[in-house]
């Protein structure tokens, strides 16, 4: 098969690639329904972050199992599944608590990459969810998007403890922001401000639920956000960005005793200890534990309650991944779908 | 009357003062039965917080009202009353979502200093609550605790998020890293580690509740304390210093998913985004909403259910307030009570 690999910036190739084979008992081979690029994955192909060794891309799958290590009991062939980007067993203490993301015995979920016809996924049982039936091919989208950038945002809104009748405000008009405008509104916000100042974003948003759009940043941002809040800032602020502007905006947009999420992968971030004790907010971040919100994902998207697909505004066959990645870092695209 | 004035760097007078008088309608003026020296007076006495001009000092406070002024309705002249070191009108949509210490009117408590024997209380009936009746002596110590260190110590406590069942560890074996302990056992923790090295203050933590007693610092300390959790670290972890080795160990030994309340008034600490993005602990600080938890604690010390008031080690007459500051700052004394 062909898959991508990323050989440094800005260099993506599909290129003739092993097909991945069992190694674990553990393990699950998929046949790619739809991947996609991520956000993150512009980290190292802007240089961002170093790449050292050319490296297999794509965390983000769904699609028909095709095989099942001999230690898997719950997934079968046949099954159409959605699984998120790190594995988890989904029994350890921390699975438990809600935190599949850092499993005890969690790893990549897809080592051999997702931007590939075929995958291989570590510790099936617990990371893949399957779907109630094979679905209908226009639910895809929003499928594939239950695997990373929903999930993500929904752990954004969740993190920011979006409650009903609350204001909640988005610092991040990407896909994850975007997505995190669907979860503010299925948990009852009031008042959704976006910020954004990119008009196809800004629409979408609105069309997610976001009642207000907010085009100032940093503190002119800051300042709009608590002229919307009677002047105490919002309950809830959800960060997806990643830089240091991005998280103070959001420390400063949230009222004491509020909460921020942030999901933004951090890069060069350092937050300054005593405005933080003074801003007495709630932080909590990470990479997302989506397995936790996989099934109620699921649901919402199987019974058509909400369309997260929308987030992909460019659709190409995965030979075409390159263009995607160009794309996305141009900003002409939100969000790349990639179909085998 | 005389009152105490910190002119600089360990030099503490106790010397004529203006009697205070009401000011604002909202204002109370309260008899001292029992003041004391907080952990954070040390910071401007020891020079690490600037003192620019001669400072009234002391913010923790209870006594017996004198009078009240014009628009005081709740709190009358002869109650015995305890209040918190930052008025809070308790009515704001911040208070009233329990984050009394950061009122949108709140100011100072006590700006004409506590550790003197009248004070001025601004706000005064959403910043006092009285007692069922005169407190015995024996309870006025604890009463005393209450208004801050007890009160900070049980919002650490509470923003770690203390639950029946679970492991909470304590990084400060000061006052509030020991009223902490008291918190953490009424909240129902099954374990609780004193991160100490000090002999008096680790019998003090055991007679609270503490189960373990760790004496190791920075990562072998964090190292010990996954070391008692199976490796995955602590639910919750209070931290009751301020520095940046203090809040470092508290995030490290915190599992994924768990609380970290962070109440030691932080300086000079910059927290690392992408360390705290992947340990993945909510975190919560700043100066504690003491009014939130006044009327439960009341109970508890009014029913003899908890003794905070054990952590005054030190007893002194008011007019010797620069020794209890000396005992404080070299560690000869947990903490001074002050007697006018």
């Amino acid at each position: 098969m062909r898959g991508t690999v990323l050989y440094g910036p800005r260099d993506v190739r599909f290129e003739e690639r092993p097909e991945p084979e069992i190694i674990e008992p553990t393990d699950a081979i998929i046949r790619t329904a739809a991947t996609c690029v991520c956000g993150s994955d512009l980290w190292p192909y802007r240089g961002d972050d170093p790449v050292t060794e050319p490296r297999p891309m794509g965390h983000e799958y769904c699609g028909v199992v095709e095989e099942v290590g001999g230690a898997v009991r719950n997934i079968k062939p046949g099954q159409f599944v959605v699984g998120s980007f790190f594995s988890s067993d989904n029994t350890c203490p921390i699975c438990q608590a809600g935190y599949q993301s850092r499993c005890v015995r969690g790893e990549l979920a897809a080592p051999t990459g997702a931007q590939a016809p075929f995958i291989r996924v570590t510790l099936a049982d617990g990371t893949l969810v399957a779907t109630p039936d094979l679905p209908e091919d226009d639910l895809v989208p929003s499928l594939l998007a239950a695997s990373d950038v929903l999930g993500t945002g929904w752990f954004a809104a969740d993190a920011a403890d979006v409650k009903p009748g609350s204001t909640a405000a988005i610092v991040g008009d990407g896909a994850v922001g975007l997505c995190a405008v669907i979860a503010a509104r299925q948990m009852g916000a009031e008042r959704i401000i976006m910020m954004s100042r990119h008009e196809a974003r800004a629409t979408l948003a609105r069309e997610f639920g976001a009642t207000d759009i907010v085009g100032e940043r940093g503190d002119e941002g800051v300042a709009r956000v608590k002229e919307l809040t009677g002047g105490l800032g919002a309950h809830s602020v959800v960060e997806a960005v990643g830089t240091q502007e991005s998280m103070m905006q959001a420390i400063r947009s949230t009222r004491p005793g509020g909460h921020v999420g942030f999901v933004g992968v951090t890069h060069g971030v350092e937050i300054p200890g005593q405005e933080l004790f003074f801003s007495e907010v709630h932080l909590l971040g990470g990479p997302a534990p989506v397995r936790r919100f996989l099934p109620e994902l699921i649901d919402l998207i199987w019974n058509r309650k909400i369309d997260p697909g929308k987030v992909f505004d460019l659709r190409l066959p995965l030979e075409q991944v390159a263009e995607g990645y160009k794309a996305m870092d141009e900003r002409r695209a939100i969000k790349a779908l990639l179909m085998p």
